[in-house]
């Protein structure tokens, strides 16, 4: 048997249970990394485990990828690729452009998703029957955007400073021809590109948990996700994801220069 | 007399009428000026018009001056500041950090104001009692934190790109020290700072309605908000806003390098 959409609601609302209380709370970050600003915070490891206790519970058999505990049984056919606090930063700064990411893959395709944000009350949700959206605005279905060319575009990316050498400059070029970029949304940017409110979010060094609850909610609301030389983006990497085809052609184009 | 805060709430939700329902309504987009990108939105338009609209009905021995219509009676004792949407770009990448301002200036100094969100559903009011947040968490009074030292820091701007030159020079020495640094935040940065979250917000190029309703907001939370050389900030230009003392001595230091 497999989740449905009551069941990814429901780890939702256990992840916000641990996230919510602690955004803006004026709580201490720990650093991951001595290398780095990668801060943890306790909502991030308590939401994590909430949502592996139910997986856990209900999904015996399936595997988990976390970001914050162990993995377990990454070879089953079932995996579930969670990441509680995608956007650390933002947490920890207040913006409300931080998510919970959950993504259910079946022999490592990405099958279900999830983008959670429990300020706004936004949650963007995909499984075979397509994506959908659930907030403020009500609810409806995610349909990308065909904003024809690449000079129309919007363009999405975390941090310029993420990019170095030869990626940087493909990714200033881009920059160049699109209408309007901006820096800053994290997990956000995805959610607002399958709602069809912009065109392109372009990162790199992304790891599959920062990708595992995003690739359906694009995929299956139209858009094109993948690494920047056109492979299946499950394993997280370089990303480019596009509301359209022709966007994501002509951007494609210049990353593989 | 003078206006009160249900005042101020009546004006947000006239605005609020004006622009929510056109923020992620796919609406095209006009050039403000034909250098650059300055999108004005029917909604930033329609949004000033009904804030004048009630403030000439309640204070027409009041100024008023707008972003988008034509100033009146700015040589009056009380004159209005108002920038219907703040954050234009973020309005129209679907990315609620954009946010309506609202200022009232006694005599050329800021005595009052509003920055109000109304995806997110959160205001941020100031008078002379002080500053108040309403919103998803619930009611309480702002103040500004004392992170201690420049290192310890957020620092957030709307973009690194609207700096050139010295001043892009200065910013990036304060970017080098701070312990974390953001963009893409607009007006929503300001209210976060007020709210005690982030420490330090550094911009430049602004005009007196991209500040006349932050000033009261931040100053009667505790903060500090100036333009670069130290003076009031009413008019705008590059400007400073920190939540304490000590940062930004350490800021401005560098700024006047």
């Amino acid at each position: 048997m497999l989740p449905d959409r009551s069941f990814f609601n429901r780890l939702a609302e256990a992840a916000k249970a641990e996230t919510l209380p602690r955004f803006r709370s004026g709580l201490d970050v720990t650093n991951k990394l001595s290398s780095g600003f990668d801060p943890v915070t306790e909502g991030d490891r308590a939401a994590e485990a909430a949502i592996r206790k139910l997986i856990e519970e209900h999904f015996p058999n399936h595997g988990i990828l976390g970001e914050e505990h162990g993995d377990v049984g990454l070879d089953r056919d079932y995996v579930w690729i969670i990441d509680p606090i995608d956007g650390t930063r933002a947490f920890i700064s207040g913006v409300p452009v931080w998510g919970t990411l959950i993504g259910l893959q079946k022999n490592g395709r990405a099958i279900m998703g999830m983008i959670e944000q429990p300020f706004t009350g936004e949650r963007y949700f995909a499984d075979q029957n397509g994506s959908t959206y659930s907030g403020p605005e009500g609810e409806r279905r995610l349909k990308t955007r065909d904003c024809g060319t690449l000079s129309n575009a919007i363009l999405f990316t975390t941090s310029p400073h993420l990019f170095t050498g030869l990626e940087m400059e493909k990714y200033r070029e881009i920059e160049r021809q699109v209408r309007l970029f901006r820096y800053g949304t994290d997990c956000y940017a995805y959610a607002l590109l399958a709602a069809g409110h912009v065109d392109l979010v372009i990162e790199n060094g992304l790891k599959p948990y920062d990708v595992g609850g995003i690739i359906p909610v694009i995929e299956n609301a139209g858009g094109i996700i993948t690494t920047w030389d056109g492979g299946r983006p499950e394993n997280g990497g370089s990303i480019i994801a596009a509301g359209s085809r022709a966007v994501y052609d002509q951007a494609l184009a210049i990353l593989q220069r």
